[in-house]
């Protein structure tokens, strides 16, 4: 299990933000019948509020509603190689929030949701692309979820390995991971002539800084 | 929330465990005073068995123990850009395990589980680097968790937008996203004279394939 001591919790809400607004997706943990289930998903963030969103025949997004939710968003930066076993971990960025969902009903509301968790995905093309029908309106629900419980952890550097094992004549240090974006991969059924929008080129290669 | 048509399930065991081996890091949804918590951490497959491990003293991990579990490892594999805002998706490959995880108190499966989970995350480091403690194996409780109950979910390809909409000037596509290993970064406590090894040096470039 990712080692979490007190010295990689963070309570600050830039670091918060910033941990979500790097992401693209979250793992939303719900409870459906009694066990956990955990779920990727996209999701958005307007100020201190977490949107996400589901077809309103999800079970998960059912579950949702009517019991306590978890949602991580996590990065890994890399792998930290220690001279022990036991110290091998990993750098990463996490934000956990929890509490209770609840389902957004006001219409204005929704959409500014809905355009919260495209834009996290695909940031440019909500303003682009055919809007929501009513009726894809009405099979989709959308959540909402305070950031007020919320836990960011991080852990970034070498190993911490243990003061006697430096001497070891091992190799030790951190292999860095980091998300990059390919070329555009056109739709085979593309118009002719579309070009690729300048937002999708311009989108920045690393996900992860 | 990432739409999963019955199209996206998939039940083949070959399909499970290729997700998980191509893995690093997976989340780990347990109960905390009956709530969900998400936790990233890492993992490790041997035949059909998940490892899992985590200090004594964490309550996440005791909860492991007393209620149903759910393991999801996810690998984002593009972001699918549509002509409609509702069909904007994204290409992934996710597992997920559930039920309930045991303690393992055999000595023996206790460092085959830890070894599965250090070589799941930093190959060929094991057999390598100082193995476990006595005191650091007293501090660390080992879970099992079957593959018995999991399903895997793939999403690949084009947009499916509406016919109606492919008429739209709108340019559709994937955007794929690849995870990449960057140089190796030495420990400045890294002992003088010691090269990186073959087995960090060989690694992969690509993660996600």
């Amino acid at each position: 299990m990712i080692k979490r001591g007190k010295k990689r919790a963070r309570t600050d809400r830039a670091d918060l933000h910033a941990v979500l607004d790097a992401g693209l997706i979250c793992h939303l943990g719900v409870l459906v019948d009694g066990s956990p289930r955990v779920i990727p998903t996209g999701y958005g963030r307007i100020g201190e509020t977490l949107y996400l969103h589901g077809s309103t025949g999800a079970a998960s997004l059912r579950a949702a509603y009517a019991s306590p939710v978890c949602v991580t968003v996590t990065h890994l930066d890399g792998v930290v190689l220690a001279r022990s076993a036991f110290h091998h971990s990993v750098n990463y960025r996490s934000a956990m929030i929890y509490g209770f969902a609840r389902e957004v009903e006001d219409d204005g509301e929704r959409l500014d949701g809905l355009r919260a968790i495209t834009e996290q995905l695909a940031p440019g093309q909500w303003d682009v692309v055919r809007p929501p029908s009513g009726k894809e309106l009405a099979a989709t629900a959308v959540l909402a979820l305070s950031l007020e419980e919320a836990s960011v952890k991080i852990r970034q550097g070498p190993p911490s390995d243990d003061e006697e094992d430096y001497a070891l004549p091992l190799w030790a240090g951190v292999l860095p991971l980091r998300s990059t974006w390919g070329a555009p991969e056109p739709d085979p059924r593309l118009a002719p002539g579309v070009p690729v929008p300048e937002h999708v080129l311009r989108r920045p290669n690393a996900v992860r800084d």
